[in-house]
C-alpha cells in the first residue's frame, strides 16, 4: 500500500488543475486516469469543438470573401486533413501535460480508481492511501435505452467522424446540439435540429430567439417543442419516429445531444456512499466537500456549472485550502461567464432578464442594442447582433450581460470582470468607446 | 442675421454628436459643414479603414481556409467591387445622419464657417449669431513641402484607389502607416514600411516590437529609425532618396503617413485669435473651453487623443453642460482605450510599462502572457499573441492593459470598463475564465 497526501481520480481539467496546485504546495499526489489526459475538454469537448468551430468559421469566411469580391470558387473541406491538424494540436496538449506532471513529481497511474474507504483507493489491484481524495471523474453524453438509440451518434462519435455527413438530425437544443448543428451546416451537411423546448433554455429568451432566427436564416431546420423521437434505420437511411420530420429527412446520421450524465457510477460509491442528487451528481458544499469527510469533488461529476474553467478554478482553490494554508479558499459560483460557440457565438454572464424580473420585479431595467455589425453589413446577408444589459435598482447595478453576434466570445471576459466588481450602468457609460467595434455598443446604450 | 443657441463648425463625429445632444436639450442648432457628413471617421478614416481591414482579413481567412483543408484556389480581390460595397455602406451612414439632422430640427448649412466674433460666424456671406460656438473642424493628413511629396499619396488618396498597387513604400510608423501597410500587404502589394523611430511609438514597447516582428514574418519590409526620404519619379517608378530602400524598391506608389494636422487655419482665427499650440491645435481646458469665452472646441482640431469616440464623448458632455443643466459635465481623458487595426490588431488602455515605471518606479509589477491562439496553432504559420497587465502597488491596481493578437479589438472594451472602475489584479483573478478563448489569458496570469 502506497501513501500520498492527495489522491485525484480523473485527469481532466479539474483533476489536473487541483493536482498541479497541490504539488506546487508540496503535496505528494497520485493522479489516476484510465483515458487520455485532459478529459472531456481536451479530447471530446471544448478543444476539438472549438477547432471544428474554426473550420466552420473558415467556410463562412470563404463565402464572405467571395461576396467581398475575391475571385475564388467555393470548395469543400478535406475533413480528414483538418481532423489530423486538430488531433496534432490535441497531442501537443497531451505532451505538455505529460511534461508538467513529470516536472511536478505527480504519480500518474493509468487506470480507473475505485474508492474503498474515505482515505483509500483501489488502483487495479494496488491500494493507495491518502487523507484527502478528490473525485474529478467528469461526465459523458446521456444515452437512452430506446431501441433505435444506437443507430445515432453522441458528441463523442461526432469527433470520430472522418467526413461530413450529407444530412443530419440533431436531437437536442442545448449548447452541444446548437454548436454541432452549426458546425455541420457550415461544413456542408443538411441539418435539422429538434429541441424539446427552446434553444439554450437557460439563456436569456431574447438571445435564444435570436439564435433560432439566425440558424433558420442560414438554412438549418429548427424545430422547437419537438419531443424526443426514436430512430429507425430503413433502406440505409435513418427515419425519426413520433415526430414531424424536417426538410432533410430521412437522414444519413442522427446526433443525440440530450445533455450529459456524471461519471459517478463506476468509482466505488457502493463502498463509500457519497450523497448524490437525483441525476447521480455528487453533492458538494461551497468548499467542494462531499458528504464524507476527506472526500471532495469538482467539475462535471458535481453538476455545478459543467464548464472547464469552473472545474479548474474549484480544483485550484480546493488545493489552496487543503495544502496551501488558505482555509477560506473556495470558488464563488456567482457571475460565471460562459460562451456558446454558435455561428455567430453567444455569451452571457449573470442573470437573464427573466431571472432578474422574477427576483427583482419592477426594479429591473433592461438596455438593449440590435445592430448590424460592419463586417456583416458589407456582406450579402446582413445579420443583426443583439446585446442586452440587465440592470437593477436606482443605481442600475449590472446583474446580467448577454451578447449575440460576431466577437461575443472574446468580448465577454472583460465585462465579466466588471460585473464581478459590481459594475453600475454608469461605469459602462463613463468608459470611452472603441470605434468601430461591436463591443462599443455596450458602453453606448441609451 | 439669423440667431441660434449653438453654432457648430464641422459635422464630423464630434460636431454631430454635440449638435444632436444640444438639440435634444432643446437648443436651436446651426451645423456648418462644407464636405461630407461624418467627417474623417466616416469618409476618410475609421469606417473605410475598417472596411479595408475586413477585406484584408478576408484574404488571410482564405489563406487559412486553404491550410485547414478547404479545396479552394487563392484569388485576388476585385478592388472596385469591394470599394463599391464600402461606399454603399458609407452612403447609408450619410442617409442616417441626414434623417437624424432633419428629425432633430438642426439647421444644416453646407458651407465652411468662419469666426467673425466670439458669437458670430460667417457662412458664405450670411452672418449667424449664437452665444455658444463649437469648433469641431477636425484634421487632415500632414503634407510636406518637399519637391517630391506630390508624387506620393496620403491616406485620403488611399481611399480613392480603385486597384491594388503592385508595390508601395509606406512612410511613417504611426497607426495610419501600420494599418494601411497591413491592408496593402494582405491584398497583394509588396510593401516596405519606413518609420522615423519605431512602430506605434506611443504604445508599449513590447507590443511595438511584437507588431514589427509579426509584420516582417508576414513579408512586409519594416525599416525602423529610417528618416523621411524624398521621392523621385524616374522611368515610371518612384525612388526613395536619402534612405536605404527595401526589397520592393522602386515603388509603384508611395504612401505618406506622417501624422495629421488640425484644420484651424481657415476658420477665421485671424479675426478671433484663439490660443493655439505649436502645431496649430486649439488649446482647450478640461471642459472644452478655448481661450475665448463662448467658443469651444472638441475632436482632432484640439489634438487631445484624436479618436472618434473621444470627440463624440467630449461633444456630448459639452452640450450637457451648456444646454442640459449639468454644469460639471466634462470628459475624463484618463484611461481611454484604443485599438490599432493591424493584422492582428493591437489594443491598449492606460499606462504602458514604460510610462508606469517612470511614474511609479519599483512599485510596478508586470504580468504577461505569450501564447499561440488556437486558430493560429491550427494553421501553417502560428503566430504568438502577447498580453500584458501593468499593475502598481501592493494592491496591484491595474494601470495598463496591452493586447496584441486576434480578437484584441473586441476584447479590450470590457477590460477598459474594469480599469476605469479601478480594477486590481485580484479582481481579474476572481473572475472565472471563458474557455477556450484568448481573452481568458488575462484572468489567468500567474
Amino acid at each position: 500500500m502506497r501513501t500520498f497526501d492527495y489522491i485525484v481520480l480523473g485527469a481532466g481539467s479539474g483533476g489536473l488543475a487541483s493536482a498541479f496546485r497541490a504539488a506546487r504546495h508540496g503535496a505528494r499526489v497520485a493522479l489516476l486516469e484510465p483515458g487520455s489526459l485532459g478529459g472531456t475538454c481536451v479530447n471530446l469537448g471544448c478543444v476539438p469543438k472549438k477547432a471544428m468551430w474554426y473550420a466552420a468559421q473558415a467556410a463562412e469566411d470563404v463565402q464572405r470573401a467571395r461576396e467581398f469580391g475575391f475571385d475564388i470558387a467555393p470548395g469543400a473541406l478535406d475533413w480528414c486533413h483538418f481532423v489530423a491538424r486538430r488531433q496534432a494540436y490535441i497531442e501537443r496538449i497531451h505532451a505538455v501535460y505529460r511534461d508538467r506532471i513529470r516536472e511536478a513529481g505527480i504519480e500518474l497511474i493509468a487506470t480507473r480508481g475505485h474508492l474503498r474507504a474515505a482515505d483509500r483507493v483501489d488502483a487495479q489491484g494496488e491500494t493507495l492511501c491518502a487523507p484527502h481524495v478528490l473525485i474529478a471523474t467528469g461526465g459523458r453524453p446521456r444515452r437512452l435505452a430506446t431501441p433505435g438509440f444506437a443507430s445515432g451518434m453522441v458528441s463523442d462519435d461526432f469527433f470520430a467522424l472522418r467526413e461530413c455527413p450529407h444530412s443530419v438530425a440533431v436531437i437536442g437544443g442545448g449548447y452541444v446540439g446548437c454548436e454541432l448543428a452549426g458546425v455541420l451546416h457550415a461544413l456542408g451537411a443538411h441539418v435539422d435540429l429538434y429541441a424539446r423546448s427552446v434553444l439554450l433554455s437557460h439563456f436569456d429568451h431574447e438571445l435564444s430567439d435570436a439564435l433560432a432566427d439566425s440558424m433558420r436564416a442560414q438554412g438549418i431546420g429548427v424545430h422547437l417543442h419537438a419531443g424526443i423521437p426514436d430512430v429507425r434505420r430503413e433502406g440505409g437511411a435513418l427515419h425519426l419516429d413520433q415526430i414531424e420530420s424536417g426538410e432533410a429527412a430521412p437522414y444519413e446520421q442522427v446526433l443525440w445531444a440530450l445533455g450529459r450524465v456524471p461519471n459517478s457510477d463506476d468509482i466505488g460509491l457502493g463502498t463509500v456512499p457519497l450523497a448524490l442528487d437525483a441525476e447521480g451528481h455528487i453533492c458538494t458544499d461551497g468548499q467542494q466537500n462531499t458528504s464524507v469527510p476527506g472526500v471532495y469533488a469538482v467539475g462535471d461529476v458535481t453538476g455545478r456549472m459543467a464548464l472547464t474553467p469552473v472545474a479548474v478554478a474549484a480544483g485550484r482553490r480546493l488545493s489552496d485550502r487543503l495544502f496551501g494554508a488558505d482555509p477560506e479558499a473556495h470558488l464563488d459560483y456567482r457571475n460565471i461567464p460562459s460562451v456558446v460557440f454558435a455561428h455567430p457565438p453567444l455569451g452571457a454572464v449573470g442573470d437573464t432578464e427573466q431571472q432578474a424580473r422574477s427576483r427583482y420585479g419592477d426594479a429591473v431595467r433592461v438596455y438593449r442594442s440590435r445592430f448590424t455589425p460592419m463586417v456583416s453589413a458589407l456582406s450579402d446577408h446582413p445579420q443583426r447582433s443583439l446585446m442586452k444589459l440587465v440592470c437593477v435598482g436606482e443605481e442600475e447595478r449590472v446583474v446580467g450581460v448577454h451578447l449575440f453576434g460576431p466577437g461575443s466570445d472574446e468580448m465577454l471576459q472583460g465585462f465579466a470582470v466588471a460585473v464581478k466588481m459590481g459594475a453600475r450602468k454608469a461605469d459602462l457609460d463613463a468608459t470611452v468607446a472603441i470605434h468601430p467595434t461591436s463591443a462599443e455598443e455596450l458602453v453606448l446604450l441609451g
